[in-house]
């Protein structure tokens, strides 16, 4: 065998492995004993220190030296190991211990200090965060930008600028929308009885609906939703609330949209580093184009609100129209998991110039709050009340992840993109999604993205698939037809 | 830090994983979706290689000789981790590669063999796996008995040849009892419905009962029971049967047995070679303790003949009296995990001495179906009358299990010595069972048992909590009164 094969053959242990690490994390958000926590992070730590003595092997290094792709695919395998590889050299060995003590550390300090309403209690823990993500960045990066060098783990060749120019286009449009939204009339809610069972059993219909493979998944409960597993496991997980049927409805299509993107992947990528979604950001534009332009649309709405009647009986709302106003109702809130999808994008813009801002030293922790409060009242309208539904809203800084948040955006701005395309390329999708079935769009998503596992750049991937680079443009206009037609003004 | 700080600092990172390894076990019994199957193959062949590459570490030979243990316990940390590292050094990589393949492989054979009640189907794949299990004894005996040597991996320090003296001593006498029994009119069974969920319900009160702590641990549905993981995750199964609650409640009370032998180990062993069991035997009389001498006995069927009534009504017996015979009946019997105290040896037996005749190369394995069925009648009484009822019945072989079958009834004479022990040193035991609270012998057995973990070698174990060396007496003892007592011929 050649190094090539070497390599990949080494490299499908890892992936494996790296399923392994996966599961287990599953199973603690899910169903492990709740006495298990502090063994559970000694057995976490060891698979830790093996995923990144494999990552590091030097035969990686030599191999990838040596080796010789047989062909395109072959070549983006190279380029993904490299990746990992690169990545877990370039980190000297104290400071990633350091940063894990750190940041498993920093989160339980973060929850109390959001149930104490007290960030003067948390901001020195996030400022030596703070510290060691740019200490880290710097390792990373070798002179180039350290925000860049963070968020390429989590967007492969995006850079800070190019996300800014895309978001600060779109950013004029979405204050003046939410504006304009928030002083009509806003749409009644729905009211009723929703039993959690006969809500998990219509999470399991909808996941079917958008193509989910329950042979390769399950479906349990989660305080927090997620998705997890690549291949042939792929699982997903919700969350029922009594009074609110859409907390389960649009998670569990979610974290379906996630799902599939996984169990879509060529199957002959399995077990190796192509054997996944592109990008958080690529793969949040599966789960909100299934979530958003799909599950919150007016056809699909058609469909769910007589499915709601048929299953849960009078949902409290006058009738079809009245339902669509409420499930896309914009609403005064702080939080950003609970917001709207005018609002969301401000929500994680917000986050991205003030983390921009930290990494980049040009905001201290200690100014971080005001930052925080002075900008979401420009861009909301209305002060925040609380640090537990500001700047402590959010575990992602807790735990170390910065240059994480704007994927999010970035998922809604791929999913504008590839929406246009699809609706370009499948005409009757309405009429399949009068009747609640969104296959024909699934299928397309198949074929465009999720086959193509991690082999493509994401903007490469996306520019595919949709025919022209990715922009805001479609997104905003989506959005300013929608909500434009909702809240005429 | 000297070699024996590094070699436990070593090892703890490798219990780590192999709790792992366990997790990933009970989640492929028990939650994995059905079209996993192949990826998790791969995802568990990439652990076990993890761990064997750690056993084999050559550092973990140069630390096992220059380390010095502090105390008695740190003696018997270095004979584990040496039997764990001189096991997985003596057996060349080929030949355990090659028996993990076969294993894997001829389960499959051997189901459908089973299926299709054909033992010439089976019988060349289980001559190639104990060809290669003999040559993989050959390997670890290096010039000793090799069935020893494969009974060693299972029950540390026993021989074959002071197995079948105890063996030898007991089967006359339950062939006995057996014939007694089964010539006396058969008791009336329990009759009734008894759903799914109140028995659930009803497993989950009896592990708690028999000092199941859920907090570390869980109750999950498998097809077949089973217990796994140590420290403070341990968990266990169960299954139901709508018309039998005795399946659920003494497989559930079974599996506590060895649960609450993991969850007692003194704390100071979590995560060290030392945090486990002794070993197979001595786990199996943890489950067997609870189950028969605890479970079965008059005194908690007084408790549990009320508590079933209370939860399932009338259950289609006269009274306590024949509730209690309806829970030691003595019946007919092809199957060893469906078998009465009375004759579970006696398949136990007839297994170890052909599975030795196996290995000693006395007996081929185109014989074996023969010598199976002359044995089953001669200690029966009556014929087998297909081979899925007799030699294709069980798993092991088919996955090279030999050596394992004598711990179950090893487990059932050392339950019989602690019982014995328990009785004298707990005279007021009865009082208790009456009232369904096995404590003061969930207690005891923590006190003399469970807490030494895997520190002392099984017999010196049961030989210090018992205040005697292990025979058959006790057991013997034990089933001829209770048994003459229900069968008085």
């Amino acid at each position: 065998m050649g190094a090539y094969d070497d390599l990949l053959g080494y490299d499908r242990d890892t992936q494996a492995l790296a399923q392994v690490a996966g599961r287990l994390a599953w199973d603690q958000e899910t169903v492990m004993p709740r006495g298990a926590a502090a063994q559970r992070a000694e057995e976490t730590g060891a698979m830790e220190a093996v995923l990144h003595a494999r990552r590091t092997d030097p035969r990686v290094g030599d191999w990838l030296t040596a080796a010789k792709a047989p062909d395109a695919a072959g070549d983006a395998q190279l380029r993904e190991i490299r990746r990992a590889h690169d990545r877990a050299r370039k980190v000297p060995a104290d400071l990633a211990t350091a940063l894990a003590r750190l940041t498993s550390r920093a989160q339980g300090i973060w929850a109390e200090a959001r149930a104490a309403d007290d960030f003067a209690g948390f901001a020195p823990t996030l400022g030596e965060v703070v510290r060691l993500r740019r200490e880290e960045a710097a390792a990373l990066a070798e002179g180039g930008d350290l925000y860049d060098a963070l968020l390429d783990d989590y967007e492969p060749g995006a850079t800070a600028a190019e996300l800014a120019a895309i978001f600060d286009e779109m950013r004029p449009g979405l204050v003046a929308l939410r504006k304009r939204a928030l002083e009509a009339p806003a749409p009644e809610p729905v009211r009723g009885t929703f039993p959690a069972g006969a809500q998990l059993d219509l999470a399991r219909d909808l996941a079917a609906r958008f193509g989910y493979d329950t042979a390769r998944g399950r479906l349990d409960i989660a305080v927090h939703p997620f998705s997890s597993g690549s291949g042939d496991d792929v699982r997903i997980t919700t969350r029922t609330a009594t009074d609110d049927p859409f907390n389960c409805i649009y998670s569990t299509i979610h974290e379906t949209g996630h799902a599939t993107y996984e169990q879509g992947v060529d199957p002959a990528f399995r077990l190796t580093a192509l054997g996944r979604g592109a990008s958080m950001g690529v793969h949040e534009s599966q789960s909100r184009i299934c979530e958003n332009q799909l599950g919150r649309s007016r056809a699909f709405c058609h469909w769910l609100y007589a499915e709601l009647r048929a299953r849960f009986g009078d949902i409290g709302v006058a009738d079809e129209e009245a339902f669509y106003a409420a499930v896309n109702r914009v609403h005064r809130g702080y939080i950003r998991t609970e917001a709207d999808e005018v609002q969301y994008n401000l929500h994680i813009m917000l986050r991205f110039d003030l983390e921009r801002a930290l990494i980049a030293g040009d905001l201290e922790v200690g100014d971080l709050e005001a930052a925080w409060n002075d900008r979401f009242e420009a861009d909301f309208g209305y002060p925040v009340d609380r640090p537990a539904n500001g700047v402590l809203q959010d575990v992602h800084w807790s735990v170390g992840l910065f240059g994480y948040f704007p994927t999010y955006a970035l998922g809604n701005v791929y999913a504008g993109c590839l929406y246009r395309a699809l609706r370009r390329e499948v005409p009757d999708l309405d009429d399949h999604l009068l009747r609640g079935d969104p296959e024909p769009a699934t299928v397309w998503l198949r074929k465009n993205v999720h086959r193509f596992g991690a082999r493509d750049l994401p903007r490469d991937l996306i520019t595919r698939a949709c025919g022209e680079e990715p922009s805001a443009g479609p997104l905003l206009t989506y959005l300013e037809e929608k909500f434009g037609a909702l809240y005429p003004g």
